[in-house]
């Protein structure tokens, strides 16, 4: 059951004045890591629940309490959650969206200022915020709006959880989703059937996608010591074991050069691709092209198109980030570093967990540190990791996202898993028990966390068709499922 | 010819009034490297020249020009030549040494004001410069003082070079030397038969010790690069080939954890120690236990005193020194790295010269590199480099040396060679063509660019005598050499 024709004739017919809510979202600038901006979160977080209300949402802000930044202590900013529709015969949706943005100033390099939303000649909307999330959580208020201005019932009841910290940890989200969700037919999320998140990207900026996977992380820090001090490299060169020698080396044994993972039992903990899977990203209109363009260089590992993009989306792999205590400066200074450290992650995918992985990243490095013979000591330390997601992409809630997406673009989205994280999603999955449906609003280009970040025109009103159809589509499913 | 009896006596009575110039010298704050203290580094060498005229040296300061330091533009410090006695039967000795100082400041840790020479009750001399390089330049002049006084000639004719930014790179040094040695008769070096440089310690506090070897520096830089610009390792790890992981593995090839250098060629060059050499390693007054209480841990290579000796003065040696352009912070952030550099030293022994080791390293990396089948990009950059330097330690003046320790400490001293570079030595070695002495009068645990400098007051003291003394000594030998 696609949307009716007079829902999406509105959205067509409103387009200049669902930009003028964005350009409206975009001007306060609610940038959730800079203290003196933290007051524009409240602000925006105000303007959100307001335009909720009039739209006939029912809400509650939620006080997530305080955190500190930099020194200082901060109120966090609300979580807003809303309420309408709640029909025993309709499918309940949940919305998750973010009205937190990243920092933005002109200097950094934006041709226009970053939080007036500019309308460029070629339809881009460009704009701090604009795809990232504001542009899709208006995507949301525009289909309310559409459904109250022509008297439509909403096909499905729904929930929206928006948060003001997404941009910086997502600060008490965690703790609130898991206690409502523990409240069960007493808590927000009662009801709840399947959760909606539109924060992530089109692979390019042709092709819509539904996304269904995200990696998880295990981050290390690797340290060797040595000296009580710093030495000079004239007076104790060649009579010490010196740490970063033992630190390179230990690190050197830790990943190949075209990406292979040497710690054992890491990759071997993945299983090998199905041939539908395969045949999945053969299809992906996605090209190592599209990837050398996005790194700005010919790096791809390979020239199998398959292989470079189950690199990113379903294997696991391991980045060497860099090192703490060493000499980074520019210029020759001699030094001896005393103790070194070094930081290296694995993006984990299903089965992996970052439980599972740490014991063996920590017995490998042992034992590579083992067959130095030095007098040098190492310590391994697992700084912070987070579990892979991965939904059923055969899911009834995938199902009506396809099928908005051919009734609005008229073509099948590409299935994509991400290679970051949205931790989010995972606590929603795991919270509530329900499939979650990564549904894209802009494309892969849009500099979601860059200077003249944009959502282009097409994309935020053939996008708000998309979310609005999608709920008609799961609102189809739910009189016979 | 031991020096008589009344100059050695004239210097244990007048030890209050040596000290109370060491004072005056250590409250001048001269340190060369901070612009807002440059005044007081031409302050120093005025008092300097002051000095050196009230006791009869006849005095000329270089303008060395100006130099850029933190993007302000300088007037370097002087030079301060000295030229007493023009006998043609006495031997020329050049006598070296900087009347400026490194920066201290008593939230760095100093027990004391850095600029106020405190006499602690164990006899050390506190305060910035007293013993690098002003106690020592304050002997030349106590031996001065007492030869006006006594109405005694000086058994050699003397000739100073003194330098106000030796901490400081010693900018325009090297020019005034070789444009004054090519000068030859009508220049200030004129007739030096010997240099005598006073600006290094013994290796411990117990052994008096002549120095006749420094190591050199060939300094590198290896750059890899990859993507143009830094990537997240979420959305790029497993794809491309990373710049880190190359530049690691690379660095990984260059020194074993026991610091055995594996560029091919490099510690070949230099030819196995003859057996009196060895026995010079184990006779000399200094242990494993020495190098790892000053090292701070038990970290020594090997547990062989003359191989770690050797290690720091006669071999050469490969030191990691750090990263620049990688994650360098606390913290755990996912990035990959666009370009990153590799910094190591390589300290050199004769007959190794930068030059020979350069195309050495340049190879050896590019082959390991060529290894990795990696489309990144690599390049090998020599930031500096200087040759080491060895005198030969059979010379007469350091047989008037060594006859003047066993006159002044009633022993023999150790022949030793420093594991870092004092470059000034090998330009007065190559400008002037006659040998080099490294007299040392300070003890190895002097903390010369620490907290709490010292000088003990016997090293100041019988350190004034060792220096007349060793004017003597050569005095004798210039009668029949
Ligand atoms: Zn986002
Ligand atoms: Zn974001
Ligand atoms: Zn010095
Ligand atoms: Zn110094």
């Amino acid at each position: 059951m696609p949307a009716p024709t007079k829902f999406t004739t509105y959205i067509d017919e409103h387009a200049d004045s669902f930009i003028k809510r964005l350009a409206e979202a975009v001007a306060i600038p609610s940038v959730s890591g800079e203290g003196p901006r933290r007051k524009e979160v409240f602000r925006m977080g105000s303007w959100l629940e307001g335009q909720l209300n009039t739209l006939g949402v029912k809400t509650k802000q939620v006080d997530l309490g305080k955190h500190t930044m930099d020194g200082q202590e901060y109120q966090l900013p609300p979580a807003i959650l809303g309420k309408i529709g709640d029909s025993p015969n309709k499918k309940t949706v949940l919305i998750y969206g973010h009205y937190d943005v990243q920092p933005a100033n002109k200097s950094d390099g934006w041709d226009t200022d970053p939080f007036t939303l500019v309308e460029g000649d070629d339809g881009r909307l460009i704009g701090r915020g604009s795809t990232d999330d504001k542009g899709p959580i208006m995507g949301w208020l525009n289909v309310l709006e559409a459904h109250k201005a022509l008297g439509l019932d909403l096909p499905v009841n729904l929930r929206f959880c928006f948060e003001g910290m997404e941009e910086s940890g997502s600060e008490g989200l965690d703790d609130l989703i898991k206690s409502e969700a523990a409240k069960g037919k007493d808590g927000w999320f009662a009801g709840v059937d399947c959760v909606c998140i539109s924060d992530n990207y089109w692979l390019n900026s042709r092709t819509p996608c539904l996304t269904y996977g995200l990696r998880g992380l295990a981050y290390f820090k690797v340290t060797v010591s040595g000296p009580a001090r710093d030495l000079h490299s004239g007076v104790f060169g060649g009579t010490v074991f010196e740490p970063m020698t033992d630190l390179i080396t230990v690190m050197s044994k830790l990943v190949k050069s075209d990406g292979t993972i040497l710690v054992p039992g890491v990759a071997e903990m993945v299983p090998p691709p199905t041939k539908e899977e395969l045949e999945m990203y053969d299809k992906l209109d996605y090209s190592i092209e599209d990837i050398e363009d996005a790194a700005g260089a010919s790096i791809a590992v390979s020239s199998d198109k398959a292989k470079v993009l189950m690199g990113r989306m379903r294997y696991p792999s391991l980045s060497l980030h860099g090192i703490e205590g060493a000499f980074y400066g520019a210029g020759a200074k001699t030094v001896i570093p005393a103790s070194v450290s070094g930081k290296f992650s694995i993006r984990l995918v299903p089965p992996q967990t970052p439980e599972q992985i740490e014991p063996l990243v920590q017995k490998y490095l042992e034992f590579e540190f083992g067959k130095l013979n030095t007098k040098n000591k190492m310590t391994v330390e697992n700084l912070h990791g987070g579990k892979p997601w991965m939904a059923d992409h055969k899911h009834w809630s995938f199902e009506a996202a396809k099928k908005a997406t051919e009734a609005v673009y008229g073509r099948a989205p590409d299935y994509t898993r991400e290679g970051g994280s949205i931790p989010v999603t995972l606590t929603f999955a795991e919270s509530l028990g329900v499939n979650v449906l990564l549904l894209p609003m802009g494309r892969g280009d849009d500099g979601a966390h860059s200077t003249n970040e944009k959502l282009d025109k097409s994309n935020y009103i053939e996008g708000t068709k998309l979310l609005g159809t999608y709920l008609y589509e799961v609102g189809a499913i739910s009189q016979n499922a």
